[in-house]
């Protein structure tokens, strides 16, 4: 059986969780916690992070921050997880849903000048896959039309914008806010957890606020006030000490962890990209100025039948490959709230993107069966 | 130096999380976070239990489930910690702040049915230090209203209502919805961690999808239906198996760690009770119906200089004791929000309670120390 995700351990998790618990602090923003926003800052040079439960957690301070009252329109993919939407939805706006681009499941970036209106509050751009989507363009737009930016960032670390003439920037560190994940399917983990990485100077002093539940312990605890309150809306997002030294462990495995993925990744592109011509699916293709993270390997099959013949064939054979978000704009919570523009290209992903198994403990052994066993079906 | 509060650890949290590691599943809802529900359904009879990663999301899935509005109002004792409020501010309430009773901090049950008005959807009863609100009282005044009544028992583990002549009832299986917290300063820990009790039937299949970022993953995974997707609102709320994995160890030992604690209680009780004549301080009384889970003990001194000179006299002795709440009504951000009524015996706690440390680990010798201590301080 080769399962489509197992959590990969750099064998350090355990004997970090000791040491937090040695230290006497359990609860959130100790130790690990701070060795953790130091290594994200220094790495990708992001002004100010912190550390939250989820991915989900991060976008909701987004959305906090970005003050989204009702009626407030925020564009972004359809093709996207729940918890993209979600977060704005809770603070009452109305979800705008760009297409996604022909060649890539990202957004569309030039769909989404059309869709501004004087509602418009913020963009999110989603890096699938961790493949930059052209935040060139997008900020550009943003700026012109007085619009923030909010990267969901869940699947993009490590990954970087590089447009041409221009210097590389790391995803999660071009928008005005973004978010990243850790959960287990992610490249690097914690089991649940995510942060939030605020850019734009004028949202760091109250992104501390949201994250202590609306209260000044922050300032607090540096000395900066004498005693803390309550001054604004907030939550607990702050994940524990445990948490946080578990993801401690997977961040100094990093350049480890990423070349294993990308010598995988590679080892799948090389074999499957020569079964293009049966005509029976296409192997991925980068957006112009995204790098490879290899946090996804993904076939577009000729059509819905196709992959579920591919999918069904190979979990016969023990293997588990699995598809990917069904399109926001057409579930059952959303489409009658949606404005009814057809998004074909966000549906063509919906069913005919497949997902192979792709972690760090996977063999090229592994990989090699897998691409055998797709050899053999789609023949 | 003697903390205000060091974790306690059983030992077997760390054997739990390898354990949990060693089956590959790290994000939420798998077997340890099973485990856990099953205990609390056990031991407390308890209708439906959801791990969460804090009392705060909690909270917040009970403002949600309760389908809370702009507009609506929510009365809360303002005695409390802000959690408690935000998660409805969240959602649009306006919070009506009620006193605590004149004898015990938990909030006046007599002052309630003057404070109900025809937008309030809601009463939130906190049970201080995990002593028992009059439930009877307050459930009865719900129903007379057609109210829902949320137990906020973050430090109400392994506590009981048992009025005269009924049979008793564990706190947080009484209100139609309950949040429980397992922060690190509680009597049962995971660092971060919470969880929503469902008491009411009609909230538990919503209570899943809410969990579940909105969708119907739960459902899908029992195989009662075939494909999932964004059903609701909803967030994050699952902690990972690392942090179940540690509650669970900590479960297993709960009756030994109350024993331990309730010895440390009495014990403080017992000294600091003989010292009341003295007129700067008197002991805590429970409420009629109100068991002692040893959550906290404090001292209410005669006033703020007394408890200033204590805690600065414990400190320099190398003892830290800490006071409680500020009242909500008079913080920052709702100072101008409230309606401007007096809440005496609330601002009696904030200024008056002090807390003495309270952990399993603290030795009865230690005990002693702190209480020479302030017999001297206090001469």
């Amino acid at each position: 059986m080769i399962p489509f995700n197992r959590p990969h351990l750099t064998g350090k998790e355990l004997p970090n969780i000791q040491d937090a618990v040695a230290t006497g602090k359990l609860s959130g923003n100790g130790k690990y916690t701070q060795l953790c926003h130091r290594y994200f800052q220094e790495r990708y040079g992001f002004r100010h992070c912190l550390l939250t439960h989820s991915c989900t957690g991060a976008l909701e301070m987004a959305a906090l921050l970005l003050d989204i009252r009702e009626g407030d329109e925020v564009i972004m993919p359809a093709f996207t997880f729940v918890s993209t939407s979600n977060a704005f939805v809770l603070r009452g706006a109305r979800i705008v849903f760009a297409d996604s681009r022909p060649d890539h499941p990202n957004m569309d970036e030039s769909s989404l000048e059309h869709l501004i209106t004087d509602r418009t509050r913020a963009i999110v751009v989603v890096h699938y896959g961790g493949a930059a989507v052209d935040m060139r363009a997008v900020m550009a737009l943003a700026e012109k039309h007085g619009l923030l930016v909010v990267e969901d960032a869940a699947q993009a670390i490590d990954a970087w914008f590089k447009p041409e003439g221009a210097r590389a920037a790391p995803l999660g560190g071009i928008g005005h806010l973004a978010a990243f994940s850790f959960h287990e399917t992610k490249n690097i983990i914690a089991g649940e957890g995510g942060m939030l990485v605020v850019n734009d100077e004028r949202f760091v002093a109250r992104s501390e606020i949201i994250w202590e539940k609306g209260t000044n312990r922050s300032a607090f605890f540096r000395g900066q006030i004498d005693k803390y309150g309550w001054v604004d809306v907030g939550s607990s997002f702050l994940p524990s000490e445990v948490t946080a030294a578990f993801l401690y462990a997977q961040l100094m495995e990093l350049e480890g962890i990423q070349a294993r993925r990308i010598a995988i990744w590679q080892a799948y592109d090389e074999r499957l990209s020569a079964l293009q011509h049966r005509g029976w699916f296409t192997t991925p293709t980068l957006p112009a100025a995204a790098t490879n993270n290899a946090h996804v390997y993904y076939l577009l099959c000729r059509d819905l039948e196709t992959r579920t013949r591919l999918i069904q064939g190979l979990k016969e054979a023990g293997i588990m490959a699995v598809f990917h978000y069904q399109g926001l704009h057409r579930s059952p919570f959303y489409a009658d709230r949606h404005d009814g523009r057809l998004l074909p290209h966000c549906d063509a992903y919906s069913d005919r993107l497949v997902r192979l198994p792709l972690f760090a403990d996977l063999s090229l052994q592994e990989v090699e069966r897998i691409c055998a066993t797709i050899e053999q079906l789609m023949g």
